[in-house]
């Protein structure tokens, strides 16, 4: 028996559907110790955008780490933090005319959003939170409670509290206008729904399935919280970062969220790094209300300053996603024409597209049969019904060419499979 | 205006005690960006126990990120899991005659605690979990109800709930068995305490106040836990990993704890991970039900190896914290006799040790005054009245002597001023 | 200053909208200590279906009385609750082919609502229930979670935990499909909506403003409920006991709740009564696991007897409800097209009709100005905008004729004062 | 099947203790279908306190509803309400130099405690309310948070929240100062028990088993609730209306409760009847915020005056129920000692007064063994090991000695039945 089956807990996952032991990694590949290279489709659940150990930010951290620069700081002034702090306003923030304070929280997407609530709360002195239908926000206890998932809420042992969900942007079909429903809700002393603290939303519901809120319904939203002084919390964490086609996932749309939650791919090396964004009216926290120890992530800061400064000086790299998303959504259009049945469709935004299956098990039919070919993918929504194209922001087109053969063939061998069983 | 007065948010703590910025640091050793050097005692709040940039770990992690080892795994089996795994087991688990599964939580210590709450209750079918006055387990949701301290508590903005509240280790004096109490209320079926999940605690409670739990009060608790089929989660963050002398804190004790929470120093550099240790009877997850994106950090897989390796493959590291404890120890209070008040008292236990000053406005001062001499100390306890010395464990003896001489004149100096204000 | 003002706590509500000592009453008529009599069309909330004082109730109460009837007797048996039960099985449970199990609660209605919580959480193990937009279901604490109303959930001091808010019967207009999509989201493991225990709902909502549910949707609720085995209870507090038309409120729809709620015009006479049906297989109780000193009141036990032997042994008096019904129906519609203004609607069904004036004000007008006329009426609605005649259902045809010309006059007047404001 | 097995809920308990259908009662006696005689030693579990059927009330009652006096009408003023105020006013609250506002809430005693708990939340802004072990407060969702029986909790289906649970005077022998330990708790910012809205206790636990505060104790606690601007809620619903000897149960200690709920005997008829007093002060509602249908039971009113101006316009009553309960104390202590066994012990106060038995069989086989001979009366505690008398305080000498000299006897033939099953 190997260590991992006899050491390790079994609430394991990804290893369950990739079931080797991987090595080595540059770019959008990534290598098992016994030297199968794969495509990486995966890219850390989104924490990847850079692609594996981006050689920018290697070069830079191995020379941080030799001259002894401080690894970890709590929430103690560093040289390191302030070169992010300066990179990220001069080249994130100001250019999008975006007004934040930086709280650095615990390093882990989840911390970022209790961190969110919290403040959200706190300003408001209102403890409701909206969430929406098929929304992740992570699963310790308070971000827990906003994820709709069964499988992670029942999983709390606890009732999951002070949340009101409402359906996500379509959910009840493009003809029902579901935000003329809560403000309805909202206006009617006797709805039995309070005023909420926030409203916390994914601009495209990773997790969710790759669900994509329309501009419209965005800035309906926004409307909604400014009319009733709602704070709009957008959790960009694994939208952000370029994943969607510009650095924040709701560029597009013209709003301005009052909370923004950011982490998987900040730090640009897979390394654990998460920040909230708050308004500086809201920013009323006392000092150490929300702590953490590893706050002070300074490899983090390093690599995240780097990918800042080399990626997004200019909109070159923006430019170049958004090719690359078109050249995917048609590639995807055209195999499912050809290879696909008339029930499938693409779905998503940007480079956080994918294959909507309808079926769970034919969408994993279909990640079985890349990884056995060569491509790391997996699956997302409620049921598992869709394939998730998450591969590196910097990919090549020769390698989306190779993964979307590779996904083409998947596609056909697995729908025979499906068939004959549905048969 | 700085960078950190202009964009981080206000939630800023440590950075306010200690108000420079820091560039870089080795062994026991902070620098400002100004060349200025500090003697660390306070130590990354307990994750710096092998110091900074300890030397064995940092080639390791170079050369690892030269061969693009992996950085960021997911939960995917890699070869420096593998090795982590290996080591853990046969320089930690087994010599110890523990047998517990690993579960890689988020890398931070408040998600381990988290888990281990989920798998607890999900265990016995239970709600509530006792934790303990003064405790500190974490600020994201779960964790915080467990939390004793009421500005964090506060800043939750929603009920914190299921937990029930018990006093520690001699809170209400030696004489009175809080033990017996706890067992009366479980016994007494319209106590209105129903039977918990959990009990929680920490064997030395750092945040609150270095306040020891006897060996005794240790083994009654284990005794009533087996009693009522009441799991016992030992929350070894902060005292574990070497901080008392022996890398479990519980080790004296002779208890078995059913979950063990190990973050901070377990990386050994400084790197964010955590872990929750689950015996395998209770080992219940299903696959991915407690999940996150930061779950396979490599780099401090990596060096959370080489510390086990190099530090704790035999007794040798353990004998020194102690032969170091008991110099502290002494140290502490002969000063205290020299310099301190009547009311001031040694606390703690290993390198886990400070001075109870009862007022945490004289704490301050004393932190303060020790700043301007090269010391970096910071205070703990519910009003801050504990000076805590949390220097690394691989600290030299001619720095233990210069630090606690510039703590010795700042007791001296601040004493002077303390005394003048109350009079 | 009167003991009222002096001794009453503030809370008083109905006393300040007709600020009068009451001293007699018969009938549809009550009295005030100076001898002015008022036409009651508010009838005790309800509470007063077959008017003051009946004289066949009364009658046998006296003799009751006299003749040392047990009259508290906890959940002991008593002769009269014999009578009481065999009645209640005899002439309203068997002609309606309904099986239940009579729970008798503290004699209220909030507690009933109580006690259907607690069986329908226990026997599904389920904790959400869901309740509807604008419902009223009392204020102790598991049932002012149910309620909407913002005036009263307001005065909880604590959250109002395990409810789940949905749109009523109509709520977001008629062409919505408001079951259709709480189905949706029973169906999908992301919606973040786990399955309920119940659902529970009036269906005339009294307090809400005379909203009525549809044959339809009734019929869709009992459908949704069977299909995903959510228990459905009806609270016919209010508009059970004959106020609709028959003695149940859904008999027209042709559904069977699992749980039913009747308190308020139970026993007839004004006493405090309720009972929680439940059918057999839901009737998991253990002995004494829902108490209460009150259940046991014999007064109004011997009082909803007669009721029910006087009043329902066959058809004629839920004909003669139906008939005044549609005559106060007519009579409605006739006053609005003459002195209304277009914006006012006649809204509600059976003997639980009313103006809905759209605005609260002008409501407050018509019924202060009834008063002053010899009308005792009041208004309901999230906003007070409804005026509701819930006259005595024994009420005669001159006194209604009576009453609606008082209503007619007020309606007149108050319109002209609420123009002249508004212009 | 006779119809209680029939239609009745199983949710039945007294009933099965006594399994007879009663039909006729006066004073002290309760007669069966059967003729058979029974000696009331439960009283309506104390709300019989003047007997069954009082004939001064019951003249009056006859009276008031021959003359077709207002029988219910919700929170409105009647002469009937003005009656009892006065009454309250000039023979209860005046000459004991109280100050209160009388709230009538839903004329049950668990609907008085959930509006306790509102508004002393609401006053305070605080949430938590201190309860103690083996409380009983009602089995609404807000009281039933605080009565601590593991069997009614149970019945909730949700966690119980909002509650902090604290030992009951004694409750961990005498030379435990459990006020000290909750001193500490409040004084201390990190004990994680913020300070609660209000301290809710019963002088004498009922159902908790006769458990008796001292005097001692019961000043601790008003002390520390002055000290800690927290409000004293005394539950008077069993203890109070005479039963331990004076009005109101608190008098002895000199302590002046902010709240106060009353119920039970409140109506000197076993009619429902319930009031929350609140010092003028923390008369802080809004219009009908706590509302409910039953509030105008004018039937209870009218009794309750009578009750008072009867029995409570010098202190000769009281006198005579001190006299009474010395009388039963000194009897009890004699039949322990001949019948009794060494472990059972006379426990309570006044005329709730009983006998522990440590051993719940045991108890219940007195009950048994007692009704069997004519005695009915009840057993409480954790275990259901305490036999209670709870006779009317209307009883005479000779109803004393009858029921003693059964009760010696029960004892006397059960302890011979325990003891074979023990041995």
């Amino acid at each position: 028996m190997n260590i991992f089956n006899e050491l390790e807990s079994q609430v394991q996952c990804y290893a369950r559907s990739f079931p080797v032991v991987f090595e080595r990694a540059t770019g959008s590949t990534i290598v098992d110790a016994e030297g199968n290279e794969y495509l990486d489709f995966l890219a850390g659940a989104g924490s990847l955008n850079y692609g594996h150990n981006n050689p920018v930010m290697k070069a830079a951290l191995i020379d941080y780490i030799k001259e002894d620069g401080i690894t970890h700081s709590l929430d103690l002034h560093t040289k390191q933090k302030e070169k992010f702090l300066t990179a990220f306003n001069d080249y994130i923030l100001k250019p999008r005319k975006l007004n934040y304070r930086v709280q650095f929280t615990g390093p882990t997407g989840t911390n970022a959003v209790e961190a969110a609530l919290k403040i959200a709360r706190k300003v408001t002195g209102r403890q409701n939170v909206i969430a929406f239908t098929n929304g992740f926000h992570g699963v310790s206890l308070g971000a827990l409670a906003l994820t709709g998932n069964q499988h992670h809420r029942g999983a709390a042992g606890v009732p999951l509290e002070n949340v009101i969900r409402m359906p996500f942007a379509g959910y009840y079909g493009k003809e029902t206008n579901t935000i003329q429903q809560i403000e309805k809700l909202f206006a009617d002393q006797s709805s039995g729904i309070e005023l909420p603290a926030a409203i916390i939303l994914e601009t495209v519901q990773g997790e969710g399935g790759l669900n994509v809120a329309s501009v419209e319904w965005l800035k309906a939203v926004e409307a909604l919280c400014r009319k009733y002084k709602v704070l709009l919390i957008v959790d960009d964490i694994q939208a952000g970062c370029g994943r969607t086609g510009t650095f924040f996932s709701f560029e597009p749309a013209g709003i301005k969220p009052d909370i923004v939650t950011l982490s998987k791919s900040l730090s640009g090396y897979g390394l654990p790094l998460a920040v909230t964004l708050i308004k500086p009216d809201y920013d009323q926290w006392e000092p150490g209300e929300h702590n953490g120890t590893f706050r002070g992530n300074n490899h983090a800061f390093l690599t995240a300053e780097v990918a800042i400064r080399h990626y997004w000086k200019d909109d070159s790299f923006a430019e170049e996603i958004q090719r690359k998303s078109s050249l995917i959504s048609q590639q995807l259009k055209r195999i499912l024409l050809e290879k696909g049945a008339p029930f499938m469709k693409v779905c998503g935004r940007g480079l956080m597209q994918g294959i909507d299956c309808r079926k769970g098990d034919l969408a994993s039919l279909i990640t079985e049969s890349a990884f056995k070919r060569g491509l790391m993918i997996e699956t997302g929504g409620s049921e598992g019904q869709v394939v998730k194209c998450l591969c590196p922001l910097t990919i090549t087109d020769e390698e989306i060419k190779k993964a979307l053969k590779i996904l083409a063939e998947s596609i056909e061998v697995s729908l025979q499979i499906h068939l004959k069983k549905v048969s």
